[in-house]
Parts: C-alpha cells; structure tokens; sequence
C-alpha cells in the first residue's frame, strides 16, 4: 500500500468551489485558498437561520495507546460512507497543531484512503488560523507586560500625562496570561521574562502551546465575530495589586486582538479523498485544551448537509466530555449519536495480562482484560443519554473471532451497534456498513443530558464530573487550587461549566492506571477561570499544557522533494 | 480627505487574476487566495529565464524623523505614475510586521491614494509568510534544546541506543539560536529558559522580532526552493562543547524548516489603487535585518515588467546600503536608478537650529540646516555608481519657495533631477512627473559598484563600509565582538559581506548625531554569523533586535467594526 502522503499526492482532487457547490454553498460566501481550500464568509450564518438541520454525529475512541486507535481516520472514513449511502455528509474536524507533526504523532489529517487532502496543506498552515491565535495570544501578553513596564517606570502621574489611559496597578507576581507558540518546547515550560535593566518588571512566565490558548476555545465556541469580540474583552490577562482582574477590554487590546483573529473566525473547506466536504475549525489537544471543532462550523454544516460528523479528541473522557457538557450547552444542538473507535490492538494494549487461565491465549488474555476500558467508554457514552456505535478500525490481521467476541461483547453491554470500518484500506467502501448503523442509530429517541447542571455549586460540578465523568472517588485539592476556587467564586465566575486538564492515557489523572481505574483521587493543581471562553479548568495531577519533542523527533524523516512537495509527512 | 482605510475600503479593486495576466502571468502559475491575493508558483522562473529583462529602481530616503518620509507612498505612487505614462511598471514591496501595526508606526501600504489594496490584508497575516518564518525558527529552537535535554538527561550511552543518533554534545551556554515573534514585545530581550525540574538545561536566551530572523533574510535571498534548503540547512543553531558549531543540518532540522517555509517561498500578488501590480515579498526592518523585498520576487517582476519599483527600509545608509552591498551581488541584477525621498518636515526635523542670521526665518534655518542630510544621502548614493532622483513628497502646506530651493540644491550636489510627488494626494496623475524623471535617469550608463570586494579582509570590509557607507572615522571593537571574528575567520566566512544593525536615526550610529555627522566612532558591541543568509551582522552600539510597544501603543485604536471590517489601521 501507497504511504498517507503518496495517496494525498496521487488523489484527483476536485476544484473546492464544486465541493462548495454540492453542498450548497453560493459563490459569493467563498474565499478561495488555491484550488483545495476556500475559508466561508459568515454571512451564510444569516442566510441558514431558519433551514432544516442535520443529524449531528460525535465521534470518540477508547483510551488512546501508542498503536493509534484510527478515530481521524473513521471519521472521515464514515463520512464517506455516508456520503457512498446518498446522504449529503459533512465532516467538522479540528485544525491540526505542528507540535505533534514535529514531534511524534505526526499529520492529523487521517490516513490510507480515509484522509482530507491534500493532506500536506491541512498540516502545514492551512489558511492561518493557528497562526492568528498565537499573534493574538502574543499580542495581549506583550501588552500587559508593556503597560507593567511603563506604569512603573514613569509613575502614576508621569504615566498619566504621557499616555492619557488611567493606570491599572497591575501586579507583576500576578500575570495570569501566558504566551503561546504552536511547537513543542519543553524549554519554554517555565521561563523568567524581563530581564535585563531596561526590559522589566522581570517575572515568572511560560508558553503553552497555541491549541490550549483560551482564544482557540474562543473560536471554538463563538457564535459569530461579535460574539468573539465580546468574549475576547472578558479575558482574565492580569490581577492589579488590590487582586481586582485586569481583563483585553480594560486594557484597550481587545479590538486590536479580534482584528487579527478576523479572518480566524471563518471555517475552511476542504475535501476526503472520496470528495466528501470537511471543514476544518479549531484546535486540538482535548486533554489540555477544549479540543473540538467549532460551532460556527458545526451550525454551517448542519445548515447545509443531512448529517454531520465531527470528532473530539483522546477518549471519550476528554474531548467527548468537553463537548457534551462545555459546547452542546453554548451550541444548542446536540449530537444524535456517538461514534466509539476501537482497535484490537489499542484493547490489548489497554489491558492487564492476568495469567489465571491455561485455555485463554495470552492475546485473548489482553483483550478481555482490555475490554474493560471499553465497557468504560460504552457506559460512559450511554449516561448521556444519545446511541453509541462501536466502530472497530480494522487492520488486515485482525482475528475474525476476535471481532465477533468484541462485537457481542459490545452489544451485550448496552451498544446500539458494532461495526467494523475499513475505511484506511478501502476508503468510502469500507465504511458503508458503519453507516448503516450509525444512521439507524440516530433515528432513535433523543434523550441526550450534560452530566451536572451550571446552576449546581462549583464543588459540586467537581464531584459529579469526577465521580460520573471519570469514575473518582473523589477530588483532592491544592492550597493553591482551594484559593482560586474561591476567587471564582468571589469573582462570581461559578455559574461556568468546570473541565479537567489531565492526562488522556488513562481515564483516571494517572497514566500508569490502564482498562477501567476505580478507587482513585484525583488531585488539582490549579483551577484556571477561562472567562471569555465560559468554563473553569482544573489541572489534574502533574499534565503539562505544553508538550515536549521526544529523543526521535518526526521533524527528522521531513523535507522537501526535488519537485518542491513536503515529504515525511504521515 | 478620507482616512487610508476609508480610501481602502472605497476601493475597486480588480479581480487579482486580471492583474496577473496584465502583468503577463499565466493562470496555472497562480494561487489565489481570495479576490485580491494570489501567490505565484516558482515553475515560472524556469519559463522567465531567458526573457528580456526591465530596469530596476530602488527607493530610498533621508534619515528618518516622526513625521515619515513616505518612502512606501512614494515607491507605490511612482509606480502608478510609471504605468500612466504607459510602461508595464510593477512593485516589489516587504511584507509588512505586525510589532509596527500595534506598536507605533501603523501599517506599511502606503498611503492616501497610493496604496496597496486591501490593505488591511496586506497588513494582516498576509499570506502567512511571516507566520511561517516565525514557525521555521521556533521549531529549530525548539529542537537544539530538546536535543540538549535528552543528551544530558539520557547521557551519551543511552542517547545513542534510543536515538540512534549521534550525540552533538551542545554547550547550552553557547546556544546561538534564539526565539522570534512578530510583535514589539520588550520583556522577552532578555529571558531564562529551562527553569523547573524537567526542562533543563536552563540557559539565557532571548527573542527577537521575526523580521529579524536569519531565515527572514534566507527567504529575501534565495533564487529558489532548493537554494533556501541548502541555506537553511548551514544556519548555526550552537556551538558544541568543543567550539564547533552545530548546524540546522547537523541536528536534521533543515528539511522540516523548509517544508514549514515551502509556501512561504512564493511570493504574493497584489495591487495598488491604481491597479498596478505589487509582489510582496520578505520582510521590513532594514535597521535590525536584511530589510529588502526577494530576490525571487524581483526576478519574476524583471521577467515580465518593464520597470520594476523596489523599496529598501529606513534611509539610504541601512535598506539601501544593504541592498547594494548584500542583495545586488548574490542577485546578480544592479539598480539601474535611485529615488532618493524627502519631506520638508523632515529635512527641517533632521536639521540643527542656528541663529546666525537675522534676516533667515527659523524654518529656512532648519531646512539649510537639515539640508545636509539629503546632501548626505544623495552622495552616498552617487558613490554606488547610480543616477539619483530626489523625491520631495508634498504636503499641501508646502512652501513653494521652499521647495524650489531644495530642488536647485540637489540638482547642484549632482543629483540626477529633483521632481515633487504628490501620490498620497492625487494617486498615479501625482507621480507623472516624477515618473518622467525616473525614466530618464534608468536610460544613463549604468556605473554600479559595490563599497567593497568580499576578497578584501573582515576589518577592511568593516572599515570601508563605516567610513564610506556612515561617514564615520572607525570602530572600536569591544572583547566580545574581538573574540567573535576571530572566530568566524577560523571558520572560514571572511569572504562574507558585512552589514551593521544600527540606529536608523542617524547616519551614525548614535541617534542624537542629526543631519551629517562627522568624526564620529561606531561601537561593535557583537558580531552575528548568518552563514546561510551569506552576509555578517555588526551590532552598533546599543541597537535591539526587539522593539517594544510604546506609552501609548496604536493597538488601542483598533478593532472590528460591526460589518467585520478592521478599523483604526492606518
């Protein structure tokens, strides 16, 4: 088989402006980028009011292992299955970050025929919208500590005269707003910025990656570029020197951070290699960011196709999560059916051996065990109250009895369907079944709830996240996180919706806790109040919002080819 | 009058393909990026390369003032004036940084009716491609550390087995590489990185402005794809623990950073409000960086133009300066003609107020004072071997006595003609005459010589360009900058030209010296080593390599209005 750049490469693309045209959009709300991408002008937010909407499908997975479990790949897979059945299908997927490029997962543009192409464009760049979030991010941190600067160094009344704003007081011990690069740099984790006699006041900062910028759950979760205005002045930058918030709008940079992100705020899209349309919005990284596609995008696709397939991030404790009970409420509509993938080795890897049994093979050991993890995710999906699918991404040497086990394993607790998707190897083809079942799956009754209600206490959000989101036993808090709650509570910031910063590789905040973890504690660091997105996170046990590069970085297999096309890529 | 983006908004714009085959460019050689942007494919070098090729005219200015000279307005009207006179004229102008935009000085596309449209576009992102040198540098940052991480953490043994990499044994004291962001942001001069536990090893750094990126000035002076990734792959991140340096190629960085700059490399189309057509192309900042548009974007303009209009930053001591020393060798293409541009108010702004005379106004005092400045530059420019036409652009207020009188001074000093220009007001009919000249000029014998041979030694090269190119009566080297060229002569790069990052205030390199300073010494705090770019930076006295936002930063002004459109750029 092609390598996932070689099949990009080789894919007739259609031009994007006939990918737009059968989905319905007019010419006139396109922006072409090339031939393969075109960003779409909100004005058909307008146009698409009152238009019937489509079935809105999410797409999870178990939770993740170094294998990959394929959930790019079968979503993009099942949105051209769904497209191969005759329905008007779209995709909503998350722009991907360089870190993991660079790093070691490598492109998140899917993979053998279930990919968006081309797929070297949606890794690279696309039409900038990580970019304008890091400008805008950075832009805002070299304000605060600007104003930090000459407030000092002028005085109030010297500051006064020369500047006509009235001063803010902020403290340098308190900038709560960090930067952000769209790498990972281990290196610039913990930092001290302002060195130097001229360049003060000299604090402690750090870079988080761009994907957990608050402004990229801004555009996550914004209405439109007014609603994104609005919520851009609510940002916390800063705490004065009487622990009042220091917020974009008092600080004059809110407009100047909403212009760079203007053009941002417009999805972009782009084909499958069966030339289904996909638009691209948003970040990654649902462990430590909000990790899902847009509402803008969302409410264009389901405008325009009969049904829509988005994705979140890591397992369904992560990225699902976040979109159930942060973005469905924000959005309005939410999801007919869930989508859980799996693979036979992601279960096995996800499993404890236990030697109790001389008749059970050791991999059937692995699977048994693993399943556990599974059942997780199933009943998880299920207290949601929406249809789960069981989508196994199959892999040629996959064992058939072990399909059907998982399969009758699936359905026994409580799985509306399992179907198996070969959508890498086969493309549109291989997905048809996993269709079927996921359009069955949505015509039934619709009883979808978030987990807690936002008029519950901030204490009590926790508890009932951790207890039915994760399956805790309970939280333990920090010094530091018990003040922070507090001050959100002062700052009467606790109507928000409360998520969790944690490690995706085990349900629990601990990665060495695999299958099902019961009985634990997870202990919060710090809370973090995202008051222009509306939610609180709490960062769990040791997760770090930037990541490193490893000992073999991806960067080292890429390069451009004589003909000038990127090469390395997977 | 309207404001700039008033007059920007009004603007018909023509479709950016029409500007593209007026220009002589064939459709598959495009990608548009919207209405009004298109980037050009490389393949059209190949189909250029034995084209007749059109006259080139670099636009400079005197020493530069608050009021602005208006070098961009003056480059955009010219060419608008060039293609009403009938010539197929074309611009080739940098892309503008967003430090200025939200710091001081505003946007960089000119002005009144001599502008590139839309110019909050050109002003915004682009095309991305400072986004994506920002990008390329941050991942080789990224990646020296991470490979100093894991090397000292791991130690040499186990480095090699996970790895399967050579050890590189990095000094993290002689990391050379820093950081860059494209913002005026001041607290990040002078940082710690690696602080914490897990992040190490801690070490100084520091970040600078984008445009002054080494791959900023590899971008300006590569002729092709292939050519930057040989550049790229030279770059010095570090030196090992033994003194050698380790470059971009050694630590397998190179090909990704190209892949991250592979779009980066075409350049992008516009137009003016004339309908002229404009590459942009590279990067601003003559004072701290190359500060000239590419030699790939002038190559395709010579292809296809009649007469090309390029822009070199600040006065004709740093952009110009370069420009012929740096870009015109490694191009291969000389000037054929400069334009030199000057205000009254800065002239008056540069001058010295002496009262010696009862009967001289204190204006025309400060004029004749200021006078030597333009005296100053005019003869620097004769010295490069080129016709010289003065440029005064004109405000209404003008005097026109004023104006005759610097007109008949400059002819005297031996410039080529002295013609007002009144763009900004009046668009492509305001630069008619001025156009004239410069047709005129471009059709003398053409005497271009550089200030220096490469084969001359380093000190000679430096003293040369300091006492030819700034008037000044030596250097004085400090330790530091002692031991540096040592240490690029044992590493074989004497045969590299020399440039200088100073003050673009004065010609000196103090920016209290106005007008034309004398017996003068400049300070070489450090040298830089940009082995890929092919050239030598001197760092004069107490220049920054990042700028800071000011009291009263222009991001105040700015926002989105409620039709989505950027307001308060100007």
């Amino acid at each position: 088989m092609l390598t996932d750049i070689e099949i990009s490469h080789n894919a007739q693309l259609k031009p994007i402006t006939e990918i737009a045209e059968n989905l319905g959009l007019l010419p006139t709300e396109l922006v072409t980028h090339g031939e393969a991408k075109a960003k779409v002008n909100l004005s058909i937010l307008e146009r698409l009011k009152d238009s019937p909407k489509g079935k809105m499908v999410i797409v999870t997975a178990v939770t993740p292992t170094p294998y990959g479990e394929g959930k790019t790949v079968t979503s993009i897979g099942l949105t051209q299955g769904l497209q191969k059945l005759g329905f008007k299908a779209c995709a909503c997927l998350r722009q991907p970050s360089m870190g993991p490029i660079f790093g070691i997962k490598g492109g998140a543009a899917g993979g053998g025929y279930a990919q968006v192409v081309p797929m070297e464009e949606l890794n690279f760049h696309l039409t900038g919208d990580i970019h304008a979030v890091s400008s805008a991010h950075n832009l805002a941190a070299a304000a605060i500590d600007a104003r930090l600067h000459h407030e000092q160094r002028l005085g109030e009344k010297e500051f006064k005269r020369q500047s006509e704003l009235k001063p803010l007081h902020i403290d340098p011990q308190k900038v709560l707003w960090k930067r952000v690069v769209d790498h990972n740099d281990r290196s610039l984790r913990e930092i001290t910025v302002g060195q130097g006699d001229i360049n003060g006041p000299q604090h402690s900062s750090s870079f988080d990656i761009t994907a957990a910028s608050e402004l990229m759950a801004i555009l996550a979760l914004s209405k439109n570029l007014q609603d994104m205005r609005k919520r851009i002045g609510k940002v916390h930058l800063a705490l004065d020197k009487f622990g009042s918030p220091i917020t974009a709008e008092m600080l004059g940079v809110a407009g100047a951070m909403t212009a760079i992100m203007a053009e941002a705020i417009k999805p972009t899209l782009m084909q499958t290699l069966s030339g289904a349309p996909c638009f691209i919005h948003a970040g990654p990284f649902a462990n430590i960011a909000h990790g899902n596609s847009s509402i803008i995008a969302d409410n264009i696709a389901l405008g325009l196709a009969d049904i829509v397939v988005t994705e979140g991030g890591f397992g369904s404790d992560m990225g699902f999560e976040k979109y159930c009970n942060i973005k469905v409420p924000q959005a309005g509509k939410v999801p007919d059916a869930a989508v859980l993938v799996v693979t036979l080795k992601a279960l096995k890897a996800n499993g404890v051996l236990v030697n109790d049994s001389e008749t059970k093979s050791v991999e059937h050991q692995a699977l048994e065990s693993g399943y556990e993890n599974l059942r997780w995710h199933i009943l998880n999906i299920i207290q949601y109250g929406i249809p789960v699918v069981v989508a196994i991404n199959k892999f040629a040497t996959d064992n058939d009895d072990e399909i059907e086990w998982l399969k009758s394993k699936s359905l026994q607790d409580g799985a509306f369907a399992c179907e198996v998707s070969e959508a890498f190897a086969k493309g549109d083809q291989g997905a048809e079944q996993l269709a079927k079942e996921v359009i069955k799956a949505t015509k039934e009754q619709n009883k979808f709830k978030t987990l807690y209600d936002n008029e519950m206490g901030l204490e009590a959000k926790l508890s009932t996240l951790v207890e039915l989101g994760y399956g805790a036993s309970g939280v333990e808090l920090s010094e530091t996180a018990k003040k922070q709650l507090n001050e959100i509570k002062l700052l009467a910031y606790d109507h928000l919706p409360i998520c969790m910063a944690k490690t995706p590789l085990s349900i629990s905040h601990n990665p060495e806790l695999k299958g099902a973890p019961k009985n634990f504690i997870i202990p919060i660091k710090e809370f973090r109040l995202n008051a222009g997105a509306g939610f609180i996170t709490a960062i769990a046990g040791n997760v770090m919002t930037m990541p490193g590069l490893g000992v073999k970085p991806a960067y080292l297999n890429i390069d451009v080819n004589e003909e000038g096309h990127i090469v390395g890529v997977s």
